[in-house]
């Protein structure tokens, strides 16, 4: 029989009636023939509930008993749909962290998972019993509660997937799955079926709403088959994240994805010596601000602009910096914008398809939109426009690669 | 240092206010130069809002995950007051059941605690820690989270108390002790300083409302004293419960109790012959009715009458019971009476003076409440009266042995 890990968030068990709706889901799923492990978050509002208390008796709670709090939040969900499922006739039984052995290092709030004990697991599916499994918490080697930080439950599902060697990890949330493009800005942005673990790392804005970088890139370093699909809705098969070019032909071009939220600062005039680079971000990430992407044009003149963006709201603070060290790196001048975006191309297609970065900037060209920035990775182009273009850029580079019609995509 | 462990009910943590105070409170206990062990309830509140939950998923919860589900009520107020402490300064560190591994029986739900490894809580005492227990909870042989049932909290401090010999085991909770009366229809009662076990126990309607019943058998079976006492107020050191008669003499009565929940009934005229009582309370029992009192008086005319009391709510299914095995049994007439109550007096020192119920009886004499039955053990004695004198009734007694004036009642 096929093992399936099922994850279903917050949303998906933020009430009685969604609880008794997952339990009808993975009735169905048994009474398909299949074997079932469920992962569970918090109930929605409820981690959120627990930090303020937390947040209201310390200005700086203690992490380790933050950890101990907050995962009381997955223990009620837990405990609620194993009730339900035992109400539908379907054996099943809730599992802490510590009670299958999610054993991991001592990072409170951010642990990581070190071993899984699937003993427990294996011996209740054999049985015929469903484990329903408290996401987000594990235990350290003195036996204390750990939690793993953002997306844990993600985590948790994909962790257990890879030590039953599952058939596939199913993490339910409120979307459909991973789409071309954002749909609220492009009407026609289809529901992609397949995506590789690659993909779905570099397409973050679309990606990061539904699945936590970390469980992908878990999922893909142990290749176990990752699918993301709604919990509210059977019409969907969702998409799934594997390995394999399922298609004989990949589309060159998977999704569009964008950021709004960034900001450049450029320092004029630096000289092109060695170790400047090193110079000017140095100094940025001592201050702990994360950079992305970094261009620097060689002038004739043996001077150099050096541009960076950073997160928005770092964006004072790194053009301070940059003010400071301004006269040491004999540079003429700092400027920035905080009105920019990125825009990303995403396909392991283009790896082996020139002419991609021709057909994006030549969308742009017909929209008159002006390139600010371009960086290239093997399967990403990314490019920074000004942040009143960035609709009009999404919509027009996704047709310019139809990506609406999949017969045209299909390149 | 001496050791005192420390329990604080759902009302005295329903707050992050009353967390601070309780915080606040061990505090300075440490600062006195103590060892404290904390032992929490759920905030109020809390354990009815799961059960809720519970109650809306299943008409019937499995019982292992309502523990499961439960238990993290008392959890997340072990990590706020750990949060709390530490705030304070105080080293601190937040315990689950499974954590100090309270092994218990698998009865889910009522389980019973088998043993407690005290090294944790002795290891963090000796590097100045305050262990912080959630109470209420154990986990079984097979690593399930069990739950103690009605006043568990209660049990768990006991049981640590017991496990490290600790000085006092001290139960802070909204009233200020145990008192000779009711003080709520007593305006004078007094607040007893010390009382035994014994006594503990026989003033149910007195202490229960204070400690459970389990938690002072558990204690006096180890001899480890048990205090009641407030955590609103610092005025009142509260009532020690010992096995030790403190005073040189200690007085006749220590208390006076009542309980309103009760119902006669009589059968008239039932041959006396062996074994009837049995046929009586035979088919009482099988129907799962409880019987507290009961009393029999053999006439003269070789037939006697049978009387018993039980709980008002199973007055008519007793009834019931008896007019189906009246026949049979030869008896004339069954008859019942569900508007009495019971006025109990309780006192160690009565095992060695008489006249207790002659002071009893005269006191409701000279009232003219009439006496409808009498039941007495070693240190109590018990009387059945019509409910509208029962406010009069424990008045008048409580005057009678003079138990609001300290001096008077040393007889």
């Amino acid at each position: 029989m096929a093992v399936y890990v099922q994850k279903f968030g917050g949303t998906s068990v933020g009430s009685v009636e969604r609880i008794l709706a997952v339990a009808k889901r993975i009735a169905n799923s048994v009474a398909a023939g299949n074997q079932v492990v469920a992962v569970v978050s918090a109930m929605s509002g409820e981690t959120n509930r627990l930090s303020a208390l937390g947040a209201e008796l310390s200005a700086a709670p203690a992490a380790r008993e933050m950890d101990v709090l907050l995962s009381s939040g997955e223990q009620v969900t837990s405990a609620l749909l194993s009730m339900a499922l035992t109400d539908l006739g379907i054996k099943a039984r809730s599992y802490l962290g510590s009670q299958i052995k999610i054993t991991t290092d001592s990072s409170h709030q951010k642990a990581r998972i070190e071993h899984i004990d699937p003993e427990n697991l294996l011996s209740d599916l054999n049985n015929g019993f469903v484990p329903v499994v408290a996401g987000f918490q594990g235990v350290n080697s003195d036996g204390d509660i750990t939690t793993l930080g953002r997306g844990g439950s993600d985590t948790t599902a994909v962790a257990i997937a890879v030590a039953l060697q599952a058939e596939e990890c199913q993490i339910f949330t409120d979307v459909d799955g991973v789409y071309t493009a954002d749909p609220r800005m492009v009407k026609d942005a289809r529901l992609l079926e397949t995506i590789t673990f690659e993909e779905m790392l570099e397409l973050a804005s679309l990606g990061s709403k539904v699945l936590s970088q970390r469980s992908v890139e878990f999922a893909g370093k142990y290749a176990t088959p990752l699918r993301v699909l709604s919990s509210f809705s059977n019409e969907f098969p969702g998409t799934l994240i594997t390995n394999e070019e399922t298609s004989m032909e990949k589309p060159v071009v998977s999704g569009i994805t964008y950021s709004r939220d960034e900001a450049k600062l450029t320092l004029l005039g630096v000289p092109d010596i060695p170790g400047v680079a090193a110079k000017i971000l140095g100094p940025i990430g001592r201050e702990n601000i994360e950079v992305d992407m970094i261009v620097q044009n060689v002038g004739a003149d043996g001077m150099t602009d050096f541009t960076f963006t950073v997160k928005r709201e770092a964006y004072d603070h790194a053009l301070n910096v940059l003010e400071k060290i301004k006269g040491e790196l004999g540079a003429s001048m700092v400027i920035g914008d905080k009105t920019i975006v990125k825009v990303s191309v995403v396909g392991v297609g283009m790896r082996s398809h020139a002419g991609v970065a021709t057909i994006m900037f030549d969308a742009l060209a017909e929209e008159s939109i002006n390139i600010l920035m371009i960086s290239t990775s093997e399967i990403k182009i990314s490019i920074v426009i000004a942040e009143r273009y960035m609709e009009l850029a999404v919509r027009s580079i996704h047709k310019a690669f139809g990506l609406s019609d999949k017969a045209v995509s299909e390149a």
